[in-house]
C-alpha cells in the first residue's frame, strides 16, 4: 500500500489552471497532487544570437522553487549567486521535450521563453512542469499564431510527463510523491508525446540498478499516466485547440 | 478620475489568503488589486553570526518577482547571478520594517525568514509585501509562541504599509497602481504601526520635488490607506491573535 | 549635550575643497567634520542602452568606502565580488537627487558619472556625498555648457543632504555624527533644493517608530542644515555658477 | 555504411592506459578513438558536510575540456566564472554512476574524487569518462585498501557506459563518434553494471521522438558494447584486482 | 629631455604625509610627483587559516584606483565583480615585498593588512604604493609593538621601490611618469632594502627586449632613486622609530 | 648535491612532442623532468575590440593546472568561479613574452591563443610553459603563413624561459624542481630570445633578498639553460622553419 492510500499505477489528482495570470501570452497553475507549479509562456519577437538569421524559432525554458515551496527552506539561487545543477538539468530537461513537439520553422524567428515556478512541492515537480508548461505554450503559440498569421500552427503533438519508480518492495509505481521519491531505489522519468513515442526517458539507480524487466514494468505504467495527463490538457485546452495540435479537423 | 475610476484616497480590493501553503509557519497570498504576492514566514532555530550568544531573535526578508509577474518577461536574477539594487532595497525595507514591532528578545535565538514572491504585479509590490508578510510573521511566531511556550507574545503591535503620490495634475493619490506609478511625480512609501506611528518614511521626487505642504497630504490619506489595511489583517488573523499583538484582552 | 558638545540643530564645520584632483571634469573633498568624501563628476559623450536616441543626458553614481574609512576594517567590496545592499541604495539615492535638479534635456545626449569615495568615515557619510557630488557635478557640467556651447544651463537648482534624528532622549538633532547615529531611535536623510523643495526623504525608527511631531521637528532643523550647506557650496562655486544655477544676474 | 566503415554495433578502439600520472591514487589515460580523457580519483580522508559523522563515504566527480579538445576553442569555465549546465549535468551523472558500483559505508568516512579532463574530443567523453573513470576509482580504492586496512573491499562490480543513438537512416548505431553525434535524431547513454543491470538511462530525441521498438535495439547493442568496455577495463586492472570487484576468486 | 625637464636620473618630487587617516594604525598619503596614494596599515589579532598555530604573523595588501584616477574613468572592480590580473599582480607584490623586511615570529600570530588607494595617477603607482606602504607599516607595527610589549622590534630594515626604464631615444630612466611609461621600451619595477640588497626584480620588454647592458645601467639609476627615498621615509618616520628600523641606537 | 643529483647548472631532461592535438593549429606536449604540459596555440581570425580596425594582430595566453597535476588535488578554478592571482600573472606573462618576438604587424588582424595545461607539476611549470608555447605557436603561426599567405613570416626570434635560485646553501642553481622550488631562498624566471637578449625577468626573494652578484650568478646559469631549451625546439621544428624565424637561409 502506498503512503497515500494510491494504487500502484494511480496518479495523484491533476490539475491545470488555464491564464492563471493577468500578464503573460500563456499560463497555467498546474497541480499533481500537492506540487504545484505556476508555467507561463513568453513570446519574445527575437531568438538567441546563435539561431539569428535562420528564420526558425527557439523554445528555452527556466526552473525554479520558491524558497518555501520545500519543507525545509532552500537558499534562494539569487542569493546564492548561482544556479544550481539541478535547477540547470531541469530546464535543458524542460526545454529539449517542448522543442520536440514545435515545428521550430513554422514558429518564425521568435523564442518562446518558459518560465516554471515551483509554489509547492511534494515529488514530480520536473515531470508537472512538463505537463503544465506544455499547456502554457500551446495557449501563447495559439496566440501568436492569430496575432502574427502564421500560415502553419507550430505545435505538432501533445506532451506529457510522468515519473515512475520501483519502490523499496520492489513494486513499480506511477507518478512518486515526496515520500515515495527519497525512498524509491530507481527513479525514472518518462517524457511522451501523445502518439506515444518517447522524448526523453530518464532512468536512475539511486546507489542501486536495475533489470530489463524492471525497466519495461516502468514504461507500462508510465505510458498510462501520460495519458491520463494529456486528457486533462485537452480538456482545459478545448477541442479547437487540440484538433490544431493533433492536425485532425475540430 | 484615475484610471481605474478610484477616488483620489480609495484602496484598491485588498484580500488576504490564510495558510495559502503547506509548508511554511506561517503564509498568505495577498493582492493589492492586481498586486498578488504570496508572503511565507520560516522559522530557524539560530540566528546569524553576528548575532548569536545574545538571546536575541532576528527577522530578515527576500523579495522577488517572477520573470512574468510583469508586463515584459524580466531576467531572473539567478540567472544574472546577482540581485539588484532595487531587489536589496525593498529586501532590507521590509526586514526593518517588521523589525520595529516585534521583541526580539522575547522572540529567542531564531530567525524568522520572510519571503515575499511576487507573483503578479500592477505597481505597489513593496507595500503589498508588507502588509502581507506582517500577517505571515504574526501565524509563525503565535505558533512558534506555542510550541517554543514563549512566556511573551513578541509581536508588539501591527504595521502595513502604504502607497501614495502626487500624480501629473497635482492632486495626491492613494496605493498607486502600476500606471498612476509610472506618471506620478512624486512616490512615498509609508510604513506604520497599528497605533499611528511612523516606522518607514520614503519619499521621491521623480526628476521633481515636492512641497512640505504636498508631503502633509499625502501623509494623511496614507495614513487612512494604513487602517484600512490593519482592520483587513484582524479579520483573517482572528480576534485571538489580534487581542495578542495589541496586548488586549479577546 | 552632544557628545561633540553642539547644540542640537548645529551643524559640524563643512568644508568644500575644489577641484581636488587633476584628471575629473569636476572634483572636489568634502567634509562634514571628521568625514571626508572625494567627489568626481566625469563627463562620458554617450548614454546607457535604454536612453539611446531621445536626446537626453543621464546621471549616474556611484559610492564606496576605502577599506579603513571606518574604525574596524571593512572587506573591499572587489574582494568580495559584489555590492552590499548598503552600497546600491546609497549610489541610487546619490544619482536620484542630482537628476531632480538637471535638465536632461538641456544636458544632451552624454552621462556625467558620480564617483563618491569616502576616505574617512564618522556618520552621514551619504549626506556628505550628495551634498559635495551637487559640487562636482556644477563644476563638471560647466565646463562641458562651454566646450559644447550648450545653449541652456543643465544645472537648475542648488541641492543638498543632512542627516537629522531623535537622540535616546527623545530630542531632536542634526547632522548626526557616527557615535550619535549608532545610538539614534530614528534616523532621517533629508534632500532638498535651494528653492526649498523636497526631493527624497527617507526616515527610519531603528527597531522603533516615530510620531508625526517628531517628524516635523526633524524637518524644521533638516531645513536649517541645507541652508548653511547651501551657503557653502555658493562659496566655492563662485558668483557666477551660482548665478548661472539659480537663473539670476551676476 | 558509418562515417569511418564501422558496422553499426562496432565500438571504436578501446586503450585504458593505466597510472597515467605521478601524483593522484588512481589514474588512466582512456581513447575511445580519437576521443581521449584524463581520469585520476583522488582520496581525501573526510566527507562533505552533510554526511559527517554517518561512517559512509562519497564519490563525487568533476569534468572538464581542454578549450582546444575541441575543433572550435571553447572559452573556459574558469574564465567565464561560471560552469556550463552541459558540464553540470556530466559531472553529477558520473559522480551518480560510480556511486551505484561502491559500498559507501565499506568505504569509511572518505571521499574519492573524480576528475576527467577531456584533452581531445570526438564524441562520447561522457561515456568515455565514466568507464576511464571507473578504473581509475578501482586502482585508488584498491590503494586506499591496502593502507587503511578495510575488511571489506568496496567496488562491488564492474561499471561502464556507451552511447547507442538512431542514425538519419533510421538504423541503431553504436558508441557514436562526434559526425554522428551531431547528426544523429535519437541519442541514448547506457551505464550498466558487470552483472549486467541499468545504473543509468538517459535517451534524449534531439526534436525528434523514438519508438518502443527503437529503445530496444538501442539497448541491444548498447549492451554488447558495455561487455567488450568491462572486457578492456579487466585486462589493465588484473586478475586479482578483478576478483576483487567480481567477489571470485582469482 | 624628458617630458617635465628631469635628468634621466632624477626622481620626481617626493612627500609622504605622515598619520593620514584618523581611524587607521598606521597611514601616509604619499606623492611620487602627481601620482598619489592613500596608503594604510591595520592590524588584525589574528592570521589566515593556512597560518594558524604557528605563533607567526602576517602581511597582505590590497591595491585599488579610484574610478577617476586616471585620465578615462575606468570602472570599478566592485562592479565588474572581479579583481583585474594587474590588481591582483600588483597586491601580491605589495605584500610579498614587505614581508621580506619584517621578522614574522617577531610580530606574533597577528596580520597586518596594507591598503594602497590610488587617488591620482601619474605613472609608478605601485612603486610609490610600496614605498608609502612601507611607512604605513612601519608606524602601525611600532604602536602594535608598545601595545603589546613585544620583545623585538619586527621590521628589520627599510624597503622603497622605484621603476626605471629604457626610452624610445635607448636612454636609461628613473622614476617614468604616466607619458614616458607608455612610449618606454623596457619598463623594471625595483624593489631594495635599506642595506641594499634586491627584493623583488620586475623587467619587461614591452613587445622589445633588452641587453645585458640594459639591465646593468637601469640598475643603477634605481640604486640612486631608492636611495633618496629612503631618506625622505627617514625623515618623516623620525630618528627613534629610524634607529629602531635599522637596528642602531638613535 | 641536487636531490635529484643534477650539477648546479644542469637543467633536467626536456621533451617536446609535436602535433600532439588533432584540432589545434599548434600543439606539444612539453616536458622539463616531471613537469608535463600540453601547449596548444589556435588561430582565430579577429582581434579584441581595443585592437580592431589596426591591423595588427594579436597574442594571448590562459594556463591552468589539472585538479590533480599536484601532489595535493587543488580546486578547479572553475569550480571556485574565479582565477586566481597566481595563474592571472603567469597567464599575462606568457602572452606578454610570446609577443616580444612576433611582428604583429606582419601577423594581420587576427588572434593566435595560446593554452597552456599542465597536467603534471613538479617545478617551474610557467618556464616550461612558454617554452612548450613558443613551438606551438610557431607551428600555427607557420599553417597561417601559408594558408593566407603571409608575405612576412611574422616570428622573429627564438624564445625560452628557464628559472633558477639561490638554494638554503648559498648555491646558484638551474631549472629548480619542486622539492627545489620549496625551500629555495630566491627565485628567478628570466625569458629570453634566440639572440640572447632579456624579454622577462622576474626575481622575488622569498621572505629574504639578493646581492648583486647573486643576481649575475643567476643570469649566467640561466642564459646556458636558455640555450639548451631553444636547441630542443630547433630540432623538433626542424630547419626550414627554423631558418624562417632566424632569418636565415635554411
Amino acid at each position: 500500500m502506498r503512503p497515500d492510500e494510491r494504487a500502484p499505477s494511480e496518479m495523484r489528482q491533476i490539475t491545470i489552471e488555464k491564464n492563471y495570470l493577468m500578464h503573460p501570452e500563456g499560463s497555467v497553475l498546474v497541480s499533481f497532487g500537492d506540487t504545484k507549479v505556476i508555467c507561463t509562456a513568453s513570446v519574445e519577437e527575437r531568438v538567441p544570437p546563435f539561431m539569428r538569421g535562420q528564420g526558425k524559432g527557439w523554445i528555452t525554458a527556466e526552473y525554479a522553487m520558491l524558497p518555501r515551496a520545500t519543507g525545509q527552506r532552500t537558499i534562494r539561487e539569487s542569493s546564492k549567486g548561482k544556479v544550481s545543477g539541478r535547477t540547470m538539468e531541469i530546464q535543458r530537461l524542460i526545454g529539449r521535450a517542448l522543442r520536440a513537439v514545435v515545428d521550430l520553422d513554422s514558429l518564425g524567428e521568435r523564442t518562446v521563453w518558459i518560465d516554471c515556478d515551483v509554489i509547492q512541492a511534494d515529488g514530480g515537480t520536473r515531470t508537472a512542469s512538463i505537463s503544465g508548461a506544455f499547456a502554457a505554450m500551446a495557449l501563447a503559440i495559439q496566440k501568436v499564431t492569430v496575432e502574427k498569421e502564421l500560415p502553419v500552427f507550430p505545435v505538432k503533438d501533445f506532451l506529457a510527463a510522468v515519473s515512475a519508480g520501483i519502490n523499496a518492495e520492489g513494486q513499480p509505481i506511477l507518478d512518486l510523491n515526496y515520500a515515495e521519491d527519497s525512498t524509491a531505489d530507481v527513479d525514472m522519468n518518462i517524457v511522451m508525446t501523445g502518439s506515444g513515442e518517447f522524448v526523453e526517458l530518464q532512468g536512475t539507480g539511486e546507489e542501486a540498478s536495475f533489470t530489463h524487466q524492471e525497466l519495461l514494468d516502468m514504461l507500462q505504467i508510465g505510458q498510462e499516466g501520460i495519458g491520463r495527463i494529456i486528457q486533462e490538457q485537452k480538456s482545459i485546452l478545448g477541442e479547437e485547440l487540440t484538433a490544431k495540435i493533433t492536425g485532425e479537423q475540430s
